[in-house]
């Protein structure tokens, strides 16, 4: 059944059924919220053959990772979920089955952090477009910043960095995956089509953590982008030691270090976040989650240098041409 | 110069000139919202050659009506705006010089109602397509549904419709306007490209009317299905006559009575209100609102009927299936 069998009103009818009934049906939808409260907007724009490919992506996957990297977003800002709105762009011979089980991705990934769908819209195009919002709400003193790092600052990975690029290779060329275990190729596998935003880190923080002392982002554009855009927006620099970088255990013996290295600090999309607070604080986050790793310091010198502990390789200073350039 | 050229940074650091500095910068936007105060958000999608297109719309304009779409939404729920995020997917060949225009038309319309942009996505894509979702804020006791409107209710619009459909025609075809004055003219496509969201109204609501008692929404798909909508939503019907209708004063002259009919009740893009409420306050809106009509009453009997006193024509019937439909 194609989009243009059942038209737009065919299409709405179906997907309403993903959103609460008395939130959705005016011309936009409604959230009461709280006193004191900040309200946190984050927004994303998939494109098919872009962003994601029927190849690596089912339409669940796609549903779940375009939730999952706002999620994410609100996550780095400290920021619990309310909602999203979706606007979707749809050729008008794209399969309604394809529609319905993108949204069911979208809607197991929000379920899992009593999110909503509140609304959207539905429009021809000429190529599938997934543009989501997501808002969320937070004490305006809990909300983490990335301009704040200070010299000095530990900085915190809450897991894995390279999983995901690493499994984005597996789909794209399942040859090169010849000598894993098949459990070693579907947990990579499953990073890539599974992120989990890291919102579980938050209730942690506001524990145990003097949070006006924290700043971060996530690292869905990678593990460099990441460190880079703190020290850039922080007017700092950061000594990162990559033996202290938690990667896969598989990458020390399936990958040579020039790929290891690649994976880790540029792939993207682990949608982890990089937190930058005290040592104390730090050690004690590294405590009480489990796959957080302390990966370096803040540094006053502006450069963000990494260095390995091996001396095999000479420190790299890393720069943001390196990252992924949407144009 | 070309999208392309500049890269995603170059064209970042462009569009942030559009931003408040203290709002953008980090993953999500932060907005604080006040205690007792209801969270209302609506999204919006517009592809190139589907929803615009060279010929009709400068990008100024472009950008302009895209604004006005989503604050729209926002008077049509009673919201105040407080801000929008802009999802961008752009060819690389694209002129940076169009996408600054672009946000120079949304700056602009944004700025009437001071609202502000915080925050976006830029992605590459096939053809160009603008999501843009806007949050406000109201009361939640001030908030205008659809489902709520009452048998025997006056029917009000906020001011003439098809004056944008006739603009857009006389932008595709300017030759039909050949016996119209330059001044009729402009102000038929000024309507077309320059949409007013009647955010206007909403204080005057509030003054003189008991807010609990309107329900209704905006005229953005036409008022034939602003209308259907209110009654279906509301399980009732409407009796309409046809001659209590603002029209553009031009329609009479320029246009046969059928070609009337069709861009005032089927043209949509007016962006006015329909408000539904008891007679006595209606009154008083048209008495506060220059151009504001009654223009029929909420029936019981589940159909929309439009009547034409001067009996030369039959009552219509009116259903969905006219509308504009996406797909």
């Amino acid at each position: 059944m194609k989009v243009r069998d059942i038209g737009e009103q065919g299409l709405l009818k179906i997907l309403q059924r993903f959103c609460p009934p008395d939130v959705i049906g005016d011309d936009a939808a409604v959230l009461i919220t709280e006193p004191d409260k900040s309200l946190v907007v984050t927004t994303d724009v998939l494109v098919d053959k872009v962003h994601f490919s029927e190849i690596t992506t089912s339409p669940e996957d796609a549903g779940w990772r375009a939730v999952a990297a706002n999620l994410s977003d609100l996550a780095a800002m400290g920021a619990s979920p309310l909602g999203i709105t979706v606007g979707l762009g749809l050729p008008g011979d794209i399969e309604v089955d394809w529609v319905e089980r993108l949204y069911c991705g979208m809607s197991e990934c929000l379920q899992k952090y009593s999110a909503l769908i509140v609304g959207g819209d539905l429009v021809r195009a000429p190529v599938t477009t997934i543009s989501i919002t997501a808002f969320g709400q937070a004490h305006p003193q809990n909300i983490i910043r990335r301009h704040t790092a200070s010299v000095g600052d530990a900085i915190v990975v809450t897991g894995v960095h390279g999983a995901s690029r690493a499994g984005l290779e597996l789909l794209l060329h399942p040859e090169v995956g010849q000598y894993l275990s098949e459990v070693e190729k579907q947990t990579l596998i499953k990073a890539h089509q599974r992120p989990q935003p890291r919102l579980d880190i938050l209730p942690i923080i506001e524990k145990i953590v003097n949070k006006s002392t924290v700043s971060g982002m996530d690292s869905s554009d990678g593990l460099a982008d990441a460190i880079l855009q703190i020290c850039r927006a922080s007017n700092v620099g950061a000594l990162i030691e990559w033996q202290k970088i938690p990667i896969p255990q598989v990458f020390k013996s399936w990958l040579d270090k020039a790929q290891a290295i690649e994976y880790t600090l540029y792939g993207g999309e682990d949608f982890e976040l990089v937190l930058c607070l005290p040592l104390y604080g730090a050690l004690r986050l590294v405590q009480e989650i489990p796959g957080t790793a302390v990966i370096g310091t803040i540094t006053s010198n502006l450069q963000v240098v990494v260095h390995d502990n091996s001396e095999k390789i000479p420190d790299q200073v890393l720069t943001l041409d390196r990252g992924f350039q949407h144009f």
